[in-house]
């Protein structure tokens, strides 16, 4: 197969080294620029808080940081984003025009009508909003994104639900983890023995860019889902993997085993395509009354961290209605490995390489 | 003021000691008698495993616990209850045959249709069933429960959303403190960077309590409220306070700063009658984004762990429906404090002493 | 008694806000002048990210920040100084030669051979370095400092095995709360489920600055005790309450429960004086194997935080040698007490009002 | 390779569980009989509460629970035991009467002056003591025993220690993690923003077990080493991964460079024989100020978890003394890990199979 070659923006964040740390054995795609902000000129072992407990690998270590403006990523295939929303929208711009193709896990254009927001198991045929962005846009490149990490596996979930059983409305409280919010993000003082019920403008974001995902492409216009959402965002005080409770109502009677069936054989093109990074089940179904738990669920799956995890699938208030509680991790299902699955989607489909 | 006697059942363990906590300098509630099991014969400073940072007061530390039956309690004016459930059933009936007026933190009779389940803010009426209870029951005494630690702060704030704005249906996910499993309770290998999706029973008692309390009194028969409830509980590393978030629809528009106004005017009889444990606010509302935590305000208020602590008002999916996330003191307002607050109104109304 | 009027220096930090938490109610020190860094102009209620339980006291909330400098001061008799130590040296410079008397918890002026390095239970005399800094300084006011939050519960309890053991040598490990860093402080992520084995600088600090407490001062000058000590400092997931273990070797059999009965004994001139923030005890010695613990102990003793508790007093490796742990309160004892304590014995010794 | 058959006693324990991870992939060693108390009879994957995330493989799923006797592992070469040391001795007896060889986890048997207490890298002669034990004990098998979780890191350190620089004396601080006490073990209302001082018979056990394992076999009989040790244990907050300080003594000055070199080039028999659970290097020496740190170091090395960490050498108080904090795998290293490492040798040494 033939190699694609990469570049990584936002190299040493936390996001960042997810990718590093997913990338660095894949078959196909090789990481071969980083770029930073400030640790641009260092070496990446130098410029880096590493935080995970595999070793950095020593190509990454010895690797020098490049600043992260587009001559750095030449004869670079693609360029993926981990930059910060705040700094993102202006430097992927520019990669953009200058011809690279993004896949960025940034905030800032995933909103942009112009601009596919992607899960593959979801909603594939967004990338064709790609030719709609290269004509409206002018841009020689082009950017594809992933959404929010609380977002992943929410919508990985309410697609069967949608497309099987017409779900009407959802209700969701998430408690969330403390890489959600980067390094060093949460001081510990706020979080010991305690739990926040707020994240800034989480809420909004997920019920927004759910709405998208689960939309429809027509005439190279996404049609938003009309889904009501209610949020309810908290973090605790686990390192990895968000769990959240859905109480969703439906047209009909909904019977809570059939819907286990179909959530456990839900498939996506990412399957279907046998992508690299596809897990062979998007969602595992657990029937012990005491799963998910993120320490114990969030690297389940055959691509650890790519599968979400769904138990606890018991009706609502009536037989209408449906609580379930699910999980996914947030750094590799909720932002890395979507970015890198999307990235082997376009490939396949003639948009990257 | 007359003194009131009391004895406690289940005073070693954790809400037992609660108990002791709050009643060691209560004005006139005089806790004489400590009833244990495997610990009956040893001094109380010996048989528990004191839980506060507070030193255990000197004259509990050296009283001796008595056998859990009634002629220990000889004397007394009311007797505690706050034994486990599995054992509490049979041990409760024997002190209200023998004559006891008991209040009882213990799940058996809870459900009793001639047992009143009580939050003296909330339906300080239902004590009324103690006549119908004398009657139908024949015992010499009396018994009246108090709620599940999780329902309390929960039905506290229905309370003034169905009475002022007649709400229609309940959706809530609770995020619940190890303190409510009791000691040892919840392994620390099991809750330690995880959140627990499942407490047992808890999400059907929750709902199954709370219809109670918010029930009419019509005739010596409590119907319940309608209200539909659907619940996800949660365990979480917090050592005490139970943080819950709300979903509520109403039949018309809500306007969140109403209801926060109604919210925060919301008093009791405990509040009219000034009763020594009533909070001068049974709610107290916040403004601030990152409010209510469990560190943070779980002793809120006139009388430490008394007040319910509610933030994040807001819409949910539209104007009709409202979400908020409460908090509350589950070893105080979810547990001891609820129940001598209900010792208090008993003793005002003429059923105890 | 006459009322003493006090400036804070650093109001709005995790120690400054301890400060305004214990002079809330202080008898006779008022604390009238609030001043901080990029807060000035603010009130206080907006600038700070408020950390405690307890309620901000209103009459703090309205008062408007003012600039860190000597004009804010004016009429004060004393100035605190809970400055970071990045910036502490200059500002406190500023404000001694303008004529204040401050007393600092910053670690720029401990180590001057004329500035006192207090805890008034071990080295009140030391006070009198005051005089010699008057005439070698040229300041028209004058320094006195307090030590870093990890020596002070170890040189208290090092203070009577000196005196009355001759401990010869001593090998101290620390398992520190996270309040020590400050706020935001230490990242969730890098203490979740985890110990950091460094905490820098600080070894050095505690061995350096117990030498000077535990000083004698003759002639102006302090001569340090030169005791030898080995520390390894960490960092565990504990928010307030540093517990230390230590090994201590003597020239002689030393016998724990003798050891035990000096230690309980203790007392230093701030209970002679009976000083306000002075505790009964000192040290409270704990017989329970399991005890102290950070949550159960810190706030142990008639004024809470300020007494050391020690336990698990026995021999080490032979009956020369001694272990033991110690806990004490590192924002309370180890920081804004003992600060608020050297002031009340310099307003009783003439140096302050 | 001739395949070894092995059997568990204790499987379903915290301990137990980790040698079916362990040995689910041996080469050589296949797990074929698993034995416990409550759980005989039923199928291990319903006995056991799993605490791994990594999937309870299948064919121990479906595994039925024999009961702890003889019988039930006719036919294996091996026999280890993960029992708890209450009832380990009687039953372990049986076997090594019945002609079992037994690799045991357990206390009861370690101080026997005929069992060897082996850590392979650290005391290989002292499987000789098989020998002499079968000789004076007239059993028709064997038993071999692994020292306490703690004192495994701590005994691979010293052994060049004392080798190389004949250490004299030493002085451990322990933080010690949740699983080495089991489960359900420590209480989370205990552990929970907190640390434990006490270990019950924790330091007496290492203290006497070290002194063991690095003493001298001659003419049958192990001469204990006689360095003093003076050890504090304490539980932390952290789930696997025990982390230690040692302060050490010796005769002259010795170089932390130096002692650097050595620990990092410390290699045992394990490993110059490629036995298969034995780590390249046992002792891994990190240069970083804030390693060895549980979390990101307890899984170092070729071999998972068998490695010990050593950080932050440096001199003690003096140049003849010494400082350093070591990790290692509480239930990996020091226990399963350990125990299969031993079995190995004795295999190759011709005591098994």
């Amino acid at each position: 197969m033939k190699k694609i070659s990469a570049a990584l923006l936002g190299a040493t964040g936390a996001v960042g080294q997810r990718y590093i740390n997913m990338l660095d054995r894949h078959p196909y795609i090789s990481l071969d620029v980083l770029m930073g902000g400030e640790s641009a000129g260092k070496k990446y072992g130098e410029a880096v808080h590493w935080l995970f407990p595999d070793a950095l690998p020593d190509r990454f270590a010895q690797a020098k940081v490049l600043k992260a403006r587009p001559e750095s990523a030449q004869g670079c295939d693609v360029v993926f984003s981990a930059l910060p929303s705040e700094v993102a929208g202006e430097i992927e711009l520019g990669f953009a025009r200058a011809g690279y193709t993004l896949v960025s896990e940034a905030s800032s254009h995933r909103m942009d009508p112009e601009v596919p927001l992607m899960i593959p198991e979801v909603n594939p045929d967004h990338l064709k909003l790609l030719e709609t962005q290269k004509k409206k846009k002018g841009w020689k490149g082009a950017i594809a994104t992933t959404p929010n990490c609380t977002v992943t596996g929410l919508a990985i979930v309410l697609k069967p639900l949608l497309d099987s059983f017409a779900a009407e409305k959802a209700i969701v409280t998430t408690m969330q983890a403390l890489s959600g919010a980067g390094y060093p993000g949460v001081p510990s003082l706020a979080i010991t023995e305690n739990v926040l019920p707020y994240i800034k403008n989480e809420e909004e974001k997920v019920a927004r860019e759910a709405k998208k995902i689960l939309g429809t492409l027509k005439a190279g216009v996404v049609h938003e889902n009309p889904i009501p959402m209610g949020l309810s965002c908290n973090r605790v005080q686990v390192i990895d993997g968000h769990t959240e409770t859905l109480y969703a109502e439906f047209p009909g009677r909904v019977d809570p085993q059939e819907v286990a069936r179909v959530l456990a054989g839900f498939r996506g093109k990412p399957q279907r395509l046998r992508l690299n990074t596809a897990p062979e089940r998007p969602i595992i179904v657990r029937t012990e009354n005491d799963r998910p738990q993120p320490r114990l669920d969030r690297m389940a799956g055959s691509v650890p961290g790519m599968s979400v995890t769904v138990g606890r699938l018991r009706n609502g208030i009536d037989d209408r209605s449906l609580q379930l509680t699910l999980l996914s991790h947030n750094t590799i299902r909720g932002a890395a490995g979507t970015a890198i699955l999307t990235a082997e989607l376009m490939e396949k489909e003639g948009f990257i390489g």
